[in-house]
């Protein structure tokens, strides 16, 4: 299966930019695109990175699309070939947690439209069987999303994986990380210091100099 | 399979006091409680809960077993009982968006001891079957566990599961029970005034009247 993998190659994970310089975040989003690459990979299907702009010095496995649009625009253009004998994947480049498993199943199972709600409501992940399925990632994507399918007559596959639902976004994602992901992502974060410790009961993330 | 679900009866959900009076947390702690425990009958399981005190006007479809001591003390009796022939499960009483398909996910399958990590390196959920395993809930319990598990032989199954690995502690988490839970917990939040909110792209709940 063709899986997209769209990737802001431009200013990735500002968010993250309390703890990581500016040169960190675009190493760490680079690492995480590698292990969702590796992960697809491992699943047994083709990674696509769908990016902002070229990646430069930064090596990822995979052929590299370059389109400087909006997300939406630019993930509507990869579906328009979606249909129940060719489905189209498409998994965000910081979900840092992926393994072949779950990618697998993701992949595998019924339903026009798989899909894997993240917190916040969002859409981190889908899998588009449908022709007239498209996304719009503003604001309550994943609640938008049901609705667009429901519009069109799209069933519908909730995959509850926790590992596909965390997108690493702000500070206290990166718990997670060094917690249960297995790929560089955590490697990195180790080498940048980064370590887990526990105040007052509650789990953090701490930096050492 | 017995399904223990232990509760804090005492002073549950402390971290939602910015967005809920005692009271309310009170009544929304026991919805989910309620919810939990129809997901566990759902699945086909017996569900008992543990409670820190009588139940008092909280009406619950199970038994209730009263122990005041601590977490883990309490839940490491209820397990001692535990063998590959008489499995025990433990499910904490806050998985709002549990449903009975995530439980059977959860208590079907191999490995001596199954577990869901929670966000944060907590353990939301497991299933145990050897008869040498105890918990601790303290701080990174999920890291301890697996390290427990190790220690005594017993092969462990991670469940990858978003609903499971998603406990309500924060006002952030409910945006998690509005967008995707099914039982109680929702409406009682909506009868209470609580909605979701787009500002700057990002989803929030506010509460409203």
């Amino acid at each position: 299966m063709r899986v997209v993998v769209p990737f802001d190659a431009t200013d990735p994970k500002t968010r993250l930019a309390p703890v990581l310089s500016e040169a960190e975040r675009s190493d760490f989003a680079a690492a995480m695109l590698g292990d969702v690459v590796s992960a697809v990979r491992g699943a047994g299907h083709d990674p696509v990175v769908l990016a902002t702009e070229p990646l430069g010095e930064r090596v990822v496995d995979a052929p590299v699309t370059v389109d400087d649009r909006p997300l939406s625009v630019a993930v509507n253009d990869a579906l328009s070939g979606a249909a129940a004998s060719t489905p189209v994947a498409v998994v965000m480049a910081d979900l840092a947690l992926a393994t072949p498993a779950t990618i697998e199943r993701l992949c595998s199972g019924a339903g026009d439209v798989a899909m894997v709600p993240g917190r916040g409501a969002g859409t981190n992940a889908l899998v588009v069987s449908h022709p007239d399925f498209r996304v719009d990632y503003h604001g309550t994507s994943y609640l938008d999303h049901l609705r667009r399918a429901r519009d069109i007559g799209a069933s519908v596959r909730e995959v509850d994986s926790a590992r596909l639902s965390t997108d690493v976004d702000e500070p206290a994602d990166l718990t997670e990380v060094l917690v249960l992901a297995e790929g560089d992502a955590p490697g990195w974060l180790r080498d940048a210091g980064f370590r887990l410790a526990v105040t007052d009961g509650r789990v953090e993330v701490v930096r050492e100099g």
